[in-house]
Parts: C-alpha cells; sequence; structure tokens
C-alpha cells in the first residue's frame, strides 16, 4: 500500500480543503501557516463558500482543482471526510493529511467513520496521514511546508520528529525552539488510520538529510516492523524514542507465577533495547539527549574530563558522573606537569580540573586541550565570576577553538545560568551543547555514551535457529484435541526437546516397586513428583518431595504423594521421578503481551525469584546476543559467575535456552504460557527440572 | 564560643574594612551592594587610602571607628586579616564576616593563619563567618543586608539558605531569583573557621520568619551536632539538603568484608535519613523541591489527582507518579458523575481527568474541585490551545479560586512551555508552584511526600538502652594488654554478651574425646571451626566444618581443622564447636567512617551478601525506629517475611541487635570494626554464628 513519501513531505501544490478567511478556523489557520512559512509552491484554497481566501483564489469543490496536486490537507467537518478523501483519489490527489477529529478516539460511530476511510485508503493506495491530527512540517529551507495549526515553526537540521500525540508534539515543538535544536521535520500522526511511524522510519532511513529521529509514542502501531526498522537504522543514525504510557498486558496477565512478576514496562524497555533505540523517560531528558546528538559526535569510551572555574559545580558534575556510570579519570602525571605550567598554584590538578576563579581564556583553551587528550570527552564549567580580565565571549572562543581542534571527541559546555549570553550565543553556533546545570551536561554525556554503545553492539539480524516444529506441534494439537489447555510434564519435555532443551531425567512410575527399579536406574538422591495438567503450583500442594535418598525414604513418598493426589481430586494424575540435579536453580518464562506478542523472562528461580522480582525480558524472537545481554541484565548476574570454589555456569547453554524458547513461543502460537522454573544450571550445561505449559 | 547572631544577621550598623572607589574591587563591590540593596542603618568605609568612599566617611582604621558597630565585613589582604580581626575585638566589633581568601584552602601558610585565626576567635569569643567566603545577605524588608559580593540579591521569603561553596551559592541565587523563590537568607560558609552550618541551624531554629532551610554542603563541620539540630528542626520545617562530593571513607576503608560493601555515598544517605532532612541531588531537583516546598503545604497522602487538556502530558505526569512512587488512584463513580455533568462526551473521566483541548476556566475550576476532593493533591495541566473561548488568565484564576478552597491540599500547575505569560504570573502570585514539565511537577509532589513522610515519622530522640560498658571494656583492654588486635571468639561473645546480643551456644575442645562430649551437650548436626584472632575469613581458608552429624564425621572434621592450623601456621589457634541454627542468614557489622564515626550495617548474609550488594547502612546511635528502618529498606526485606510456609523472622530481635551493636561502636571506640556473619534470625530470634572483632 505504501508508496514513496517524498511527494507528501516535499510537495510543490497543496490544496486546503476547509480553508477559510475566518481567524481561529483550524483550515484557516492552515492556510495562513503555509503563507507565513514561505512555502514557495502553489497554495490552492478549497472551500464552496468563498471565491478567494487571504488573497488566493478559492476553488469550490475538490474536483475543480487543476491536475498535479502533490498534497491536499482536509479540514472539513467530520461528515465531509469520507467524501472529501474519495474526491481526492478521483482527482489523482494520492497523498492526504486528514486533520479533522471525531474519528476511532471519539464513539463507535466515529470508529465505523475510520473503518471506511481505511477501506477508502486500501482501495486507493493513498498516503493519508491522520485523521485527528495537527498535521506536518518540513522546515527543509527548499521545502518550507507548514501543513499544520501548529504555531510553532522549526528551524531546520538534521533532527525528524514522529509524534502521534498533536498537543504534545506542539510542545515539544516550542521546546525545540527554546533549545535551538535543528529539527526539519514534524509529523503528527494522529490516528494512523493510513500511514504509521513504520511507513516513515522506512522513508527516513535512506533520506541523507535525517542524520537523527526522534518518535513520540504511547503505542506501537506495528511492533514487529518497528523492529526491524529500528534494527536497521541505528547501525547509522540514533533513535530516540519517548514512549509514554504502560501496556495493558500486567492487566491483562494470566495469574501465573511468570504473569505476575511481568512489568509491562519493563517490556517495553526491553524491546526498545532489542530494537537499538535509545530511549528517553521525560521532555527534558528528551531535550537534552536530542541537543547533545544533534552534533553527531559520539566518544569512544566513557571517561571524561571536567573543567571548571566553580569548585562546587565540578564536584556537582563528578556526583553525577559516578551516578550515571561516567568515569572521571584521574590525570595522568604528564597531563598534570601541562596545567601546572599555567594554572595558578591554588587550582586542582584532579579531575574535575578546579581551574579557579581566575581562569581566562587562554586557561580554558589550553586546559580544555589537555583534559581531550586525558579522555573521551570533555564537560567544560563556565560561569564569568565577578573579576574576569577576559570578555566572556573571547573565553567561548577559545573553548570553540580548542573543541574544533578535537573533532572526534564531544565537548559539553555548562554555564550555570538559564541566562542567553553573547558567549552562549558563539558556543551554540559552533554546535556545542549548551547546558545551564552540571547534572544536565552528565545526563546528556551519558546518553552520547548509551548511544556510543549501541552503535558499538550493532549487529546484523541472526538467522533463525531452526527447530522441530512439527513435532512440537503434533503434541499440542493431540492435547487440544483431548480438549485440555495443560500438558503432562512429558509432553512438555517432548516440546521442549523438539526446541532443543534438555530437560533432566524423569520416569513415571505407578507402583512402589515400578519406583524403586526407576529411582535405581536415575540415581539417588531422587525426586518424586505429582504430575496433573491441572496442578500449577506442585511445591505449595505438598505434590513435589526431593531429597529422597533410600527405598525406604521412597516408598514413603509415594504413599505420601498419592494421598495429596486423592485429597485434591485432580483427575488422571500421575507420579515421576525424577534426578537430583545440582547447579544455580534459574527461571525461564513464556507470556503473550498485547502488544509485543511472546516474550521470554529469564531470572534467579527459587525462593528469590519471588522476593527480588530479579527477572530481565526480552520480546521473541531474541538473538544470541540480546539474550546473552538480557541475561547479564540482572542484578545478581555474578550468583551465574564463578563464586566462592562454585565454578562459573555455562552461559552459552543459557543463552541458546533462552534463544529457543523464544522461537518456540514464535513458532506455535497456541502457546500461550510456559513456566520453566527451576532450570537447574552448572558449569556443564542447563536443564529443565520442572514445566508447565498452557495453551 | 557561640553567641546569639541576631546582630551578625540583622545588624544596625556595617564597617567595611577594604571599602575602596575602585570598581571591580571586592572591598568595594561589597560597599555598593550594601547602599544598592537599600540597607536602612549605618554604613562605615574604613580604608586609610581614603577620606570619603562612594559619598561616605571613610575610617582610617578600625580603631577609629565608633563604638557600637554591629558588624564588620573584612575585604583585606590576607596577611592584614589577623590584626583586623584582633582591632575588631579590641573595638568591640564581635560579629565579622572574613571575605579574604588565602587560608587552609590554599597552601600551608594559609592552613597557618587558619590555626591563628581560629584561636582569636576562640580567646574573644567572635562569631566570625569565612575566612574565604563571599558573604551573608539577610533580604528581610526590615533588614535588607547585602553584605557579600554577590551580584543577586534574593526578594525575600521563608527560605533560609546556607551554603558552604561560594560560587555555587551565587549561582542558586541567580536561579532562587528566575524561580521567584521567596528565598530571604544566603549564608556562604566558606572555611568555617568559625561559625559552622550548626551555628546557624541553632538560630534558625527558633527564628519564626523561618519556614524551610536549604544548605549545600560539601562536607559537615560536626555531624554529631548537625542531627541533633536537624532532627529538632524537621519537625517543624524542612530541611533541604544538596551535599555534593563523597566521603572519603570508602578509601580508607579496611578491606575487610564489611568494609567492601560500604559504599559512601549510602552513608550520607542514611545520615541524612536518620536527621530527617530532606536530600536532594541535583542543582534542578533543588529549585523543584524549594518551589514546592515554599507554600508549605504538605499533603496527608501520596494519591493525586492529575487534570490536563492534553492528553499526552497526562500520560507523562502519571508514568512520572508510577516511577516516583506516587498514586494515581481511579476516581469513584460519584466523582465521574461529577465531572460527566460538565466535560464533553469526549473527555477521559479516568485519572487523569483528559478535559480535552475545549476545556474552559469554569472546567478547570470545577474539575480541580472534584479531584481535589478525590486525592490528596492534584497537578493541573495546562496549556492554552490554539482556540480557547476563555483568557488564559482568567482559566489561571479559577484554578486559583479552587486550590484556595481546599487550602490544606498541594496543586501543582503544569504549564508544558518555559514561557512566563499573565496566566503563570498570576498563578506564582497565589504561592501556586508552577513548572514547565509534567515529570517535574510530579517530582515535586514527591518531594513533598517525603517531606509529609518525614513529619509523619518523626520521633522524640530515644534515651540510649544502658548495657554493660565496663565488662566489654574490660575484655578490650585485656585484649590490648596482650598486644592484639583481633579478639578469640569468646573475647568476642562477651563483648556482645554485655551488650545483650545473643550468641549461639560453644565449646572450645582441646581432644578428640572433649570434642564428643561437648557435641552431645550441644546436638548433633554440630559445626566445628578454627578460633584464632588471626583468621578473619574462616570460610575461604577451610576453617569452618558445618553439618557434622554423626561422631565419626566429628573426629574426621578435628582432625582437618587440626590440618589447617599447622599449615596456615596460626598461633594460639582453638578449636571450637558450636550448635547448628536454623533460619535466615544475615550480616551485621560496625566500621568506622572517617566523616561520620561509627557506622552500622545490616544486609542478608551468606553468599547473597556479596552478590547482591543488597545492604542498608545507619550512622551510630541508631533509635529503634531508625533500625526498623534500615531493615526494611534492603530490596530483599521479604525475605525475612513469611515466606513460603517459614514463619516471619522476629523484627524486633533484629531491630535489637542493632541499636546494642550501633550503641557498642559508641561506648568502645577502641573498637574500629565488627563483623558479626552470619547472625541466624528465625521466628524465635536472632542470634550471631560467627564474629569478628578488630580493635
Amino acid at each position: 500500500m505504501r508508496r514513496g513519501l517524498a511527494k507528501l513531505l516535499a510537495p510543490r501544490s497543496v490544496a486546503v480543503v476547509g480553508a477559510s478567511p475566518k481567524p481561529g478556523s483550524v483550515g484557516g489557520e492552515i492556510l495562513r501557516n503555509l503563507q507565513r512559512c514561505g512555502f514557495p509552491g502553489t497554495i490552492l484554497p478549497v472551500n464552496p463558500k468563498y471565491d478567494r481566501v487571504d488573497g488566493l483564489p478559492c476553488s469550490s469543490s475538490v474536483a475543480d482543482l487543476p491536475s498535479g496536486v502533490d498534497l491536499a490537507v482536509l479540514a472539513i467537518n467530520r461528515d465531509l471526510v469520507l467524501a472529501g478523501v474519495e474526491d481526492c483519489a478521483r482527482r489523482g490527489i494520492r497523498n492526504l493529511v486528514v486533520i479533522t477529529a471525531g474519528f476511532k478516539e471519539s464513539s463507535s460511530a466515529g470508529a465505523e467513520r475510520e473503518r471506511a476511510l481505511r477501506d477508502l485508503i486500501e482501495e486507493n493506495s493513498l498516503n493519508v496521514v491522520g485523521p485527528n491530527c495537527m498535521g506536518i512540517i518540513n522546515s527543509t529551507p527548499s521545502v518550507r511546508l507548514n501543513a499544520s495549526f501548529s504555531r510553532w515553526f522549526p528551524q531546520g537540521g538534521g533532527i525528524a520528529f514522529v509524534s502521534q500525540s498533536g498537543s504534545l508534539g506542539e510542545t515539544l515543538l516550542e521546546c525545540f525552539g527554546d533549545a535551538d535544536l535543528g529539527v526539519s521535520l514534524f509529523i503528527n500522526l494522529g490516528n494512523r488510520a493510513g500511514l504509521s511511524e513504520n511507513d516513515f522510519l522506512a522513508h527516513l532511513e535512506s533520506d541523507p538529510t535525517c542524520t537523527a529521529i526522534f518518535l513520540y509514542l504511547e503505542s506501537f502501531a506495528d511492533p514487529i516492523e518497528f523492529r526491524r526498522y529500528v534494527q536497521r537504522i541505528s547501525k547509522d543514525k540514533p533513535v530516540v524514542v519517548l514512549k509514554a504510557g504502560r501496556t495493558e498486558a500486567g492487566a491483562a496477565a494470566v495469574a501465573s507465577h511468570t504473569g505476575s512478576l511481568a512489568s509491562p514496562d519493563a517490556i517495553v524497555d526491553a524491546f526498545l533495547n532489542q530494537c537499538g533505540a535509545l530511549r528517553v523517560t521525560t521532555i527534558q531528558e528528551t531535550l537534552t539527549a536530542l541537543r547533545a546528538i544533534e552534533r553527531g559526535v559520539l566518544p569512544r569510551g566513557n571517561r571524561v574530563a571536567i573543567l571548571t572555574n566553580a569548585g562546587g559545580a565540578g564536584i556537582i558534575a563528578a556526583d553525577a558522573c559516578e551516578r550515571m556510570g561516567i568515569a572521571v579519570p584521574a590525570l595522568g602525571d604528564a597531563a598534570k606537569q601541562k596545567l601546572a605550567e599555567f594554572l595558578p598554584a591554588e587550582a586542582g590538578l584532579g579531575n574535575p580540573i578546579d581551574m579557579i576563579a581566575t581562569a581566562g581564556a587562554s586557561d580554558y583553551g589550553r586546559g580544555l586541550a589537555v583534559g581531550l587528550a586525558e579522555a573521551d570527552a570533555a564537560i567544560v564549567i563556565f560561569r564569568p565570576p565577578l573579576v574576569l580580565k577576559d570578555a566572556p565571549e573571547t573565553v567561548a572562543d577559545h573553548i570553540v577553538e580548542a573543541a574544533t581542534q578535537v573533532p572526534d571527541k564531544p565537548v559539553l559546555v555548562c554555564t550555570l545560568s538559564e541566562q542567553s549570553t553573547p558567549a552562549v550565543e558563539r558556543l551554540r553556533a559552533a554546535k556545542l551543547p549548551v547546558y545551564a546545570m552540571p547534572e544536565t551536561a552528565v545526563e546528556a554525556l551519558a546518553v552520547l555514551d548509551r548511544a556510543r554503545r549501541i552503535r558499538e553492539s550493532w549487529q546484523a539480524p541472526e538467522p533463525p535457529r531452526s527447530f522441530d516444529r512439527l513435532r512440537a506441534h503434533e503434541v499440542l494439537r493431540r492435547v487440544l484435541s483431548e480438549g485440555r489447555s495443560g500438558l503432562f510434564f512429558d509432553e512438555g519435555a517432548e516440546v521442549l526437546a523438539a526446541y532443543g532443551i534438555p530437560v533432566c531425567a524423569f520416569r513415571y512410575v505407578e507402583t512402589p516397586d515400578e519406583a524403586t527399579r526407576a529411582a535405581r536406574a536415575l540415581g539417588y538422591p531422587i525426586v518424586a513428583k505429582v504430575d496433573s495438567p491441572s496442578l500449577s503450583h506442585r511445591f505449595e500442594h505438598g505434590a513435589v518431595i526431593t531429597g529422597i535418598t533410600s527405598e525406604l525414604e521412597l516408598r514413603a513418598a509415594i504413599e505420601r504423594l498419592r494421598g495429596v493426589v486423592s485429597r485434591s481430586g485432580l483427575d488422571g494424575a500421575r507420579t515421576l521421578l525424577q534426578e537430583t540435579r545440582r547447579g544455580r536453580e534459574l527461571i525461564y518464562g513464556i507470556e503473550r503481551d498485547r502488544a509485543f506478542g511472546p516474550v521470554a523472562m529469564f531470572g534467579l528461580g527459587g525462593t528469590l525469584v519471588e522476593a527480588l522480582h530479579d527477572v530481565a525480558f526480552a520480546v521473541a524472537p531474541v538473538s544470541s546476543y540480546q539474550a546473552a545481554a538480557t541475561i547479564r541484565s540482572i542484578r545478581s548476574f555474578r550468583l551465574l559467575e564463578a563464586f566462592r570454589g562454585e565454578r562459573a555456569v555455562a552461559l552459552s547453554s543459557l543463552v541458546d535456552l533462552l534463544t529457543a524458547l523464544s522461537q518456540l513461543a514464535v513458532d506455535l502460537p497456541e502457546v500461550s504460557e510456559v513456566d520453566l522454573n527451576p532450570v537447574i544450571a552448572n558449569a556443564d550445561g542447563a536443564a529443565v527440572v520442572d514445566i508447565l505449559v498452557r495453551l
């Protein structure tokens, strides 16, 4: 359905359907925005009520428009929108922006109207932005298009901004203006009946004028597509995402053990990480991040040199570095020596380099050169003191000059003031990001460092591992044909085996004699458990007995389990013996998120999992690289490393299990939930001890 | 030494020693600051070079000043400071601000000069601010004193600001001005040769015009005094602290198990919590916090109603609430009913209440009334949309009116813009805190909620528990007399017993026969360990054997321990048997921080403690209330609650152990380190299993 978006985003003629001379009317404001921004193409008002609007000849209908109109903006009564869109299609206008509200966001009649609109879009292969949107802006000098009712027209630059929200989009445009940010494209998606963020990502991927992308999203139109695009784009252009609103998965989650641990926002986090997107959380952080990213210089490591003429601010910056994972390394002796050549005896030659209040322009220039040679980036704190021998502008010039000498290392400036002085103007003109507060400059550097790590860890998408999907599917078909939603242990084990996931050795037993024979084959100590598809938490029902070391104990255990079965009236329950496996307890799981589909979970098992909520998520499918990152991201990861005499757990087997399980979830949509708890891992590998599968 | 500070802070006559007509001279700037700010008292320049300075008659020396001068500000050459201070003392001037730098911050000669200054202060009972400071400001309308070289004169209000740093202090004064904050007192402490933050806390405690205190500190002049004051003051006035810089304790910490876990900043956090201070971390957070606190209304709970005319911003606010522990409760049916009476059908009647872009002044007024009735506080998001039927000022008036109707609940406004419009002016005039970003408004509410919890949990200081200090001291005296720094287990146990801390039953044994008799008395399973004051980590040296269930195993164990002793050449090592105690493993410790003195540590024991770093600190002495809060603050606290069939650990015994151990550390300064690892706790109580005490 999607076609090239070039004409939509850089049209040479724009029709404004619903244009009006009335002040405050939306169609009129859009028309005047087009005129005000200096749109160089043809502007064509359409309104049956007028012959001319704002000095332009006005067509009475879309049908009356000349041919070859690139874009139509519809700001008309909601009851006229469908007819208007049809008229446009008939007139050969393929690119539309539907401003009008009153669709699925408002009522069931609106939802019906939106379905009809979607059909029209589909049938006529239209590029439609909206409905219920603010419009689109392209401030590239050669285009200068404000096809929106935004009061703010950005100043142009390499950043493209795609926003699901209109009002917040306009808020951000104002903030971008205040922050002097180089934004040239603004798209307010509205209801996404036609084009979604993914269509614009596809366009921006190959748009050479776009150097970074910022998205404000409340939901994903299609997470799978989104991931495919962002994974590719993030190799070259930072993709910053402000994702607001929590998924509804939490509320809908089945009340299983795994489900109870799922925090939907943790899934969004995991997903954006997997995409290679840079997630920001607040509007302030958005501005901080974009200002840093705009210059396009990423550090090559996380070490910063801090220069200051105000001791306290340097300390606050160093504190913030420690909090945000930025290293503030001590300076080498040679560097100290160089600083001592020009700084007074009272200066602090550590890092932060405290040049004290007397520091002048050349001190800043020389100090920055020394600092940049010692680190991957520099934060320069400069607040003109009462008595400064040089003009602040001269200091700014020296900072710019020293930064320009080392173009591959970020230099961020902190002025300790919200004032925009001539010195600040010069720094900004040189594209050095300027922040009022030291902690904000550090936050910006932390964003650059995250962008660096995303780029460094970029991986080409992995081909999916291949498994015996048919064998697993056959098991599930059988279970479903028996009208069950739960699986017996051996059925679960077979499904896992089809995906190469190892399960602890086990045997079913019926009589005590059978049990003793099986135990001898498996080897003591042994575990006995009741197996029934209706039993979800075996341990809590006393349906598991561990540490059986003799035949005597085994017989007693079998007897006790019989009692459990008869008391709980479990249908068709069987008794299972299992070898005792030694190692560290893990938990793996699969659940289905409404937005993201299958999500894999990994964490520490045993009582810890409940107490510490120390689990990590990854949206399926999970690549080996992502699986390793997911496993390493849990707080207690070091419990899996070599530890007080125990050897490290075989990490590759943990990774394989996570990738296989995630592929299982993708391949077998019948499976609604998997809970492998515990999985026991040691230096030799990992094996599943208990299995819960629900269809 | 300290006398009343009334004349220092509200003098009727001020001498400026070193006043000069030269522009840019510090003494001259101070003189002109005094004139510019409208100081109503007498200003007396002192300088031998001039007869008049800036229109004022100038004394040639301090001795020539008239009698009864309340305050002298010294801005003279560092070599003249000591004589100047002596002159002042002789002339009967008891209150001084020493601006001059070049003291302990600069060189060893400077340090010497500072010691001499301290002596002078002591001998003459002077109130001295500085040296090396920016000065003091009191903008109370009846005082109007700017005895500083700050370019910024705050606008007056209930907030007192005490800053260790000068340059950062001035930065903050500028920010306070931008933020319209009601600050009236500014003290730059400088080197604190005379007065420290504690002296000003003592003054402010009983100053009725002071409603809140803000301190910027890089270190504490005297943490014990600080704690005493802030604990009292925080009952009535919020004390906000921006503590920058980390303590040096980390570097100095002995490489013991406990020490290796100590994060100095965690100790600062614990200390400020114990004081009842509200710690902020960044300059931005400081501004946010003070703006919220200024109005003086604390919520009675953590539930907020969010009103908005922009959906996206409401979602961002709700997200931020979840992140910061603020509840956004669903509205009751009656409330929804009331909202439906005046809001359009498209409005969202949840929480956030999305009144959509058409919301006018009366909608805001009525909506806020409904929201406040349902929650403890409200955040009102109001950004005038393109088409607004009412003037933004009218909307502001309605918000103010509704907020005024419910004076005991905080109302915070978010404008989604940095612009200061007439509407913003009206909101600020009504003392409603106004923020640009929704996340900042939420951060402010989170600060108010912390302030509420501090006030609600306020406790009168507890009398110290009384213990058998002499008995413990006697043990330590004996150990020291033997030239040892480490204690045997029985010595440690006796010290602990003197403080009522229970230790697991144990017996020393020499021969295998003795061992079997002792084991029978203690009861199997039994633990055997080597006891030597030189052994710090028994487990890692194989010097502990657990789970001994029979005489046979016991004899083998004793044999093995002998091997350990002979291999490691431990002098005077003994063998110890101990009962096996079942329960959850904890770790308690004491270390000495250079700044705070004895600090108690609590955490989970066993391998977990190393892997998870899940420990909490408290500065000794620790009250029962603080001990309980410390214990509850570990992430894995729920492992100590009733859990999968196990009963909850007896919390009171954990609390008693922490208070007793902290008192031990206060009483026995010889003890440099205690490490109780593990302590085993169950539903019946807690007992120490292993003891390390170092002197």
